[in-house]
């Protein structure tokens, strides 16, 4: 295997070059000698083992080096066309990527699904969303934060009698994207409808990256010429004077589209180009805005009451029809951003993924023997949480005490019961860590040093233990000492840990029934964060 | 002279191609015809005047073709190297680009330095800064929007026991820009001490467009690996999964350094890429960060209680020696981002120039007579404003008497007096609603028709009307009838307009003295928005 050697090392995971809290690097690339080599690279158990020329040493993991294990998304930070469906209106004929806002709030596949559309199709439309004032702003909270604009925080789409912008007259509007004055340009728009009574006032939206793409295809030169334009959007009103230089179609450091800005309203003069080279833009720029305008690109459809519609300002352009002065017509909007929408996502699908590891984990290895008790492992820790719930404990502790031996998992039980204290404890919290806050992995992290603990102030605790139990006091270390439990009852969690430890001792009754793994669901669910 | 004739089309000025109340655009470039073409142009009086095939008549000013006249910055949106100021330690020997807080909140020139030192080093300090928890959003709102992030709306630099970032530890940092995992990144950050007790702990700053103008200087194929190679930057904890690719060297579309990130820390694993690749693309990032560690580009300085360092955090790469834990520090910081200051920096610059053109046109065309009375028209304003002002009245109305013949300037009150209305009083508020709200320029609209209402409703007024006065009522149309007097009085702003008017009429004495319009500077400053 030919690989490159600071590349190599820049990947090293271990704890003295990456911060196992946070996973951030601890060196700098400068810290690496010159002449950086690989002395001897070993192969064994999955992993890769790598003694440097500076006696570092490194371990990587075999399917580290399976590309696709890292890039979930398969496609870089997902805002290139690349990992984007493009598509035209006929694509939608069977209706628009939708959810309820009720469903969308409680679950979170519902949430995932709505905002995997906003990525993957550049729009999604929630109904049924609150008519009430402000209630953009919560619908961008849900995902991330509200980008405040000259436009305030949230702005409000109706006629107004002298408008900074064309937005807030009633004339139709051209498929277009926001603020391409802005630098950096808000990447999210979002569009509440509160009241829709007007004649026309319906939304279009066009894909830009599409059209973008479609012009790539039918005039390579004419989309070469608008990716090296720099073109000078420009706003002004009285409190306002913006300017971004930015081309019409912007793409990446290897040529793919990854952003578009379409607003002739607020295109400047472009200066300092040659007369040709301004006849090169302008065929460009119109034979891209005929594009646009193709009918069969253009998708549309009338928001109503409560329809909120979330769309990616530097994908997709929208537009409006005309509509009556006279009828009543509200939206409110407001802008927001990609990267958190996409944070969002990403969180959401490992909390799912964590929740599915945590049920296989119940149902598979959680089957096995538990030292020597006479429950299972699953059974013993879902009687504990059954327990904590049936004393009406919060749910943290709830979650704690269904989870506290989770470090048992992985096959390592049975070192404990050879001899060795495995520290289960800290192995779970550490593993919980990634997804639960430390009102839950505290207690679980002190769970066994609350048994220390109990055996030393309370002498009729350890009279009860099982005898497995017993056992393995001895391995962790026996009863504290008078000073240790001082230290012991001192530290944040301490009281939590006891109890969690009181129904550990209880949950190993052959007897019991107890609900499945997925009767926690919903509460892990809320505990996520 | 050859002009390319849609580029020509586009920016036509006309009150039907834009829209005179904001500037925007009122056509597609779609709607313009195939084969537009000029059939005759003349140029005459300062102007170029161009018949186009489809019968559209446009009018250009000659400065107009003047390239700087518009490009006020002459560097494009200015965010690029050009119109920079690249630096090294040694520029700042004399002292840093500094103010007084009280002087930069008060006084619109220190505003001006501080943000133009943003802008053009990169960074500025605030000196005086009151140390208060949460002052450093209102510094960022002195200029722009607060951008939200996972770290929040504000976030505090001091040692956490459970860090999700080596800021909040008591490590030294080396240089680099934050939050490059975002996308869009925040273009500037905010760091506001309220204490610095500890050992070290001193803040560095290095020009980054400079770093990369060496690198590009030194090593032309190594800056090329860095502007063309996109770089996974990740940051993951609990509940945030951020990825952003980009280059460490943004370029714009013809090749100026546009944007640097560079944080060592935060570097994922570059896939996809041949050793070949991984090679040259660690062996220019290995140059590039040497260079960043050049001791004569690093800028040390230490911030103390009160001090506010503002930065571009997408040129600047920042750092921090170590400190003892047991030292007390804390900063606050924020994010937001540059098109908002450039947008405040350049209406300071355009208020600035108003001030002075309104003083101009006082001490110069202001001398010339005023339509027949004793005084000048200068002396007639001022007098008119100083009324006010000795009334009590409140300051959009100073500023309405003050300004309200200002319509009468430019060369055209020859015209009332040889008959014609020249609607001075639109002209007048037209052109001050390029600064002034309504409540300044719809009295001045309307003081013309509130002679004719108080003819009409004060039988007394219209006696002790000026001789010019009585002759100008003619050409305005005279006393107005019941109805529009009725209506008159229904309109928003008529009784200031009234008001203004009553000491218009007054404002003819010669034998009174009057401030100069030096005077009335601070409080036309305060008006403007």
């Amino acid at each position: 295997m030919s690989l490159s050697p600071y590349w190599l090392r820049d990947n090293c995971p271990c704890d003295g070059c990456r911060d196992p809290r946070n996973g951030q690097k601890l060196f700098q690339i400068t810290d690496l000698p010159e002449d950086l080599a690989v002395v001897e690279s070993t192969e064994a158990g999955g992993v890769l083992e790598v003694v440097w020329s500076d006696g570092h040493r490194s371990r990587y993991p075999l399917e580290w080096f399976d590309e696709r294990g890292e890039d979930e998304q398969g496609a870089g930070d997902g805002r290139t066309e690349q990992g984007k469906r493009l598509w035209r209106a006929a694509d939608f004929a069977r209706g628009l990527p939708e959810a309820e806002w009720s469903a969308y709030v409680t679950e979170p596949a519902e949430q995932v699904a709505v905002l995997s559309a906003v990525r993957r199709f550049g729009f999604a439309v929630l109904r049924g969303v609150p008519e009430v004032e402000g209630q953009v702003l919560k619908v961008a909270e849900t995902f991330g934060y509200v980008r405040e604009t000259n436009y305030g925080k949230l702005f409000d789409v109706r006629v107004e009698a002298d408008p900074n912008n064309l937005a807030f007259t009633s004339a139709a509007i051209a498929p277009h994207t926001d603020n391409p004055y802005r630098d950096p340009v808000p990447t999210l728009q979002l569009l509440h409808c509160l009241r829709n009574e007007s004649d026309g006032g319906d939304s279009g939206l066009v894909d830009g990256f599409h059209a973008a793409a479609l012009l790539r295809e039918e005039s390579p030169e004419d989309f070469a010429v608008l990716t090296r334009t720099p073109v000078p959007f420009v706003f002004r009103d009285r409190a306002t004077e913006l300017r971004a230089e930015q081309p019409l179609i912007g793409v990446d450091a290897v040529g793919r589209i990854r952003e578009v800005r379409f607003n002739n309203r607020s295109i400047g003069t472009l200066r300092g180009l040659s007369t040709a080279e301004l006849d090169a833009f302008y065929a460009a720029y119109r034979r891209f805005a005929a594009i646009t305008l193709r009918p069969e690109l253009q998708l549309d459809f009338r928001l109503g009451p409560g329809d909120c519609l979330i769309f990616d300002n530097v994908r997709l352009l929208h537009a409006r029809t005309a509509f009556e002065q006279q009828g009543s017509r509200h939206l409110q909007g407001c802008y927001a951003d990609l990267d958190s929408l996409a944070s969002t996502l990403a969180v959401l699908g490992r909390r799912a993924t964590a929740l599915d590891a945590i049920e296989e984990l119940f149902d598979g290895e959680g089957a096995g023997e538990y030292l020597g008790e006479a429950v299972t492992m699953a059974q013993h820790m879902l009687q504990a949480g059954a327990l904590a719930e049936a004393a009406g404990a919060p749910d943290h502790l709830v979650v704690a005490a269904l989870l506290h031996d989770i470090g048992h998992f992985g096959g390592s039980s049975l070192e404990l019961m050879q001899g060795q204290d495995n520290r289960h404890s800290h192995t779970g919290a550490d593993w919980l860590a990634r997804w639960f806050g430390p009102e839950v992995t505290e207690p679980i992290r002190l769970h066994v040093a609350a048994k220390r603990y109990l055996c030393a102030v309370e002498p009729s605790y350890r009279a009860q233990l099982s005898e497995a139990s017993e056992y393995t006091l001895q391995v962790q270390g026996g009863p504290m000492d008078t000073e240790q439990a001082a230290a012991f009852a001192a530290l944040p969690g301490a009281a939590d840990a006891v109890a969690v430890r009181r129904w550990d001792d209880q949950a190993k009754d052959a007897a019991v029934a107890t609900p499945g793994v997925e009767h926690f669901r919903p509460l892990l669910s809320r505990l996520f964060g």
